[in-house]
């Protein structure tokens, strides 16, 4: 018998637990999951014969060692930090590790130890960091065999409400942490496109989209991504003279949204004066420029040009934030007390499904022919347990981990799968679960 | 005799420690001077026969130790964090303490301990902090004296080129720190009027302007500082409805600075790749959309909506940004790589004059009456060495160094000057020597 350790029972381990116990009989698992709260493990794995839960705690070293020192592979779904942690105890019992997290530098350094322990350490094998890396070295790695030269490198994926949920004129509901949203650009996005840098600032960032259409699910535009460039390295692809990477919302979400980073309301720096005795209309008054005439709604219109009519007043207004009631929170950041507001608004309600969109863009020149590949992923959840999000995170790291289990990927030290002896296996498994790209090849028009 | 010792002789210092050479046959005092250079230290005292000079090392406290014992005041000019290690010290050797900088959170916990040793820590003692106070609370104290109302106040100063020496089109020397002019304004405004809280974020500061004109020396425009709502507490104006601090720069600064912000080149988070191989165009071009046929000028026009012919235009024209020369750095960030060039463009050249312009405005009722004072101060430098900056920073600290020593202002503990008894005999002195306010009363138009 084998024995999977699973820390950190979240939404985002629901579909990976039910698909280690689904599946436990067959491969003769034991599957152990601990959390915080011992609760919600036990609401993930239902009393199944094969399981056994705990509460989990980050600080009691004692009691970790002993779980995992009888495991075969430990799973970490905790935070991000508490990753290096569960990792240098790996090492020391030579126990695999698998996760769904960006390769910190912490987790890097172990590399050599990992080697040397003959462990795996498999991380990035979520969705985004995941399955974006593998569906890309399939197409790259095929392009490269093919003798065919890569010029081009555009990634988007978006977390979206699926169209039967759709339901307001925002065409997104939080489906995802909600912090992360409304925080979302600060700092400056960089990307290259045809060996020419692009440097585009907060301010800018909605502003500056690109657009597609995914077959069976319609339009989106896409705002660029913190970092497109380092994934020239971690791609292998240094002298790819285009390379980007964006975010996907439904049409007319940025221009909208553009309103609040032009007001500062996502400011989370500084906290708001009296926010407890101030209404939502006072909260979008105090961003506009003083008039004790004008009315708040003209205000704006004239502080950033827009139609008085238009498609963005109506999302602002159906949002409330001209309206004559408390904000009814304590002194916080703009970014907060937004948030808030959004909370309700955009609540992603008990009958909802979510949708994960991911498609890549392909430009190659093969036997002087300029190509151009696209390569599109839908999924949609299936309920607020396994949502999409949930499925396209906790599917590829559960079959990463059976992979790993049964020989079948075969290595050591920290990687990340961007090398086909750990995509392929993964991604072929993937495909029969409904988790796969549609390809569309043409030729490429400047 | 009196020992003054004086820590750090950097630029500000130089002035200050003139008047105490100057004053210190009549006053009995010995002035020595340590700076981590020596060197500047000797170029600031001269071999004056009443000084004496030292290599000033921080972290040797045995040493430090010995000159506060037999000192009987420290001014502490070194950077601010060095602050609380020399304010302990003080506390320790009951010797008193005078700077010019902002009162930390560390400087206001040893409150109670000066106190105790019965010794002052007076600070905010230069400009700004410093004039700044002293000047206001002057005006203030005399309008509640009076029976008026304070229902507004705005304060602003500007470190600007002299009008003798003003000589480029963005009317603009570097007389002070470059860094900071360079990332001014960064995080988010907030100020109050007429009761209304005004919160703007960076994206649209340099478009929220106030106008003023000055005696003497013409017009000026004014930007939002950081965090106006604190200085209610600092002048005990807990209740004013409109409370605002701005920063003077010269009519049309402030647009064409703006194009900066707007494309992200005072980004001071990201380094740009292949700096080194860049020219100013290339670099100008990084920030604006992909086009490969049109110029870099139409494009900037077009993405910013600037007239081509207008005033903006020019001032960036004369910079440079659109020349094919190389940057010349390496790998930096926008805001350093602009520094770069502006230091070259914007040299405050040897035969140049600094000049601090401050102007407070008071709103008040008395008698069911409006009224208006406008209180403005001009001071423009003598040379490179008692500039403008460094005559207004250390006039006053020598001025209420010397009143700490004759026993004028008598007081322990942790000061700023916005009590009468330290504010109005620094200012007494200050007048003579030049540094004072001009009045104008006048009925408040709505």
């Amino acid at each position: 018998m084998k024995r999977i350790l699973v820390l950190g029972a979240g939404l985002s381990a629901s579909t990976m637990i039910k698909y280690f116990l689904d599946h436990s009989e067959e491969n003769d698992w034991f599957v152990e999951v601990g959390d915080i709260n011992e609760n919600i493990a036990k609401g993930k794995t239902s009393g199944h014969p094969r399981s056994s839960t705990f509460a989990f705690d980050i600080n009691n070293k004692e009691a970790l060692t002993g779980k995992v020192n009888v495991a075969d592979v430990v799973i970490s779904f905790l935070p991000a930090r508490f990753h290096p942690v569960v990792a240098e105890m790996c090492v020391e019992q030579k126990t695999h590790m698998v996760t769904a997290s960006y390769v910190s530098k912490e987790m890097k350094a172990l590399d050599q130890a990992a080697k040397d322990a003959g462990i795996a350490m498999l991380n990035e094998l979520g969705v985004d960091p995941g399955i974006d890396h593998m569906s890309a070295m399939r197409v790259v790695d095929n392009i490269r065999e093919n003798g065919g030269v890569l010029e081009g490198f555009y990634s988007s994926t978006g977390g979206l409400v699926a169209p039967e949920s759709d339901t307001n004129p925002w065409n997104y509901k939080f489906t995802w942490n909600p912090r992360n949203v409304v925080l979302a650009g600060q700092g400056i996005a960089t990307f290259i496109r045809n060996g020419k840098y692009k440097y585009i600032p907060y301010t800018k960032l909605f502003d500056r989209l690109m657009y597609t259409s995914v077959p069976g699910v319609g339009d989106f535009e896409i705002y660029p991504n913190r970092d497109s460039l380092k994934y020239r390295e971690t791609y292998d692809l240094k002298d790819i003279p285009t390379m980007y990477r964006g975010t996907m919302r439904r049409p007319g979400f940025c221009e909208a949204w553009n309103v609040f980073v032009q007001l500062g309301m996502t400011d989370d720096t500084v906290n708001v004066e009296n926010a407890d005795k101030m209404t939502w209309r006072e909260f979008t008054n105090m961003f506009l420029r003083y008039d004790p005439v004008a009315p708040v709604e003209e205000k704006l219109v004239n502080y950033l040009g827009l139609d008085p009519d238009g498609e963005v007043m109506k999302k602002l207004t159906w949002l409330g934030i001209f309206e004559e009631k408390p904000l009814g929170c304590d002194c916080a950041t703009p970014a907060q007390i937004l948030q808030k507001l959004l909370e309700e608004k955009w609540e992603f309600e008990a009958q909802d499904k979510d949708m994960i969109v991911m498609q890549h863009r392909f430009i190659y020149s093969l036997e002087g022919k300029k190509k151009e590949i696209t390569s599109s992923m839908v999924v949609i959840g299936n309920d607020h347990t396994h949502t999409a999000m949930s499925i396209t995170v906790g599917t590829p790291v559960a079959i990463a981990t059976k992979l790993l289990l049964n020989g079948t990927i075969n290595v050591t030290g920290v990687h990340v799968p961007v090398n086909k002896e750990i995509y392929e296996p993964i991604l072929n498994e993937l495909e029969p679960l409904g988790i796969k790209f549609t390809e569309e090849e043409k030729d490429f028009i400047e």
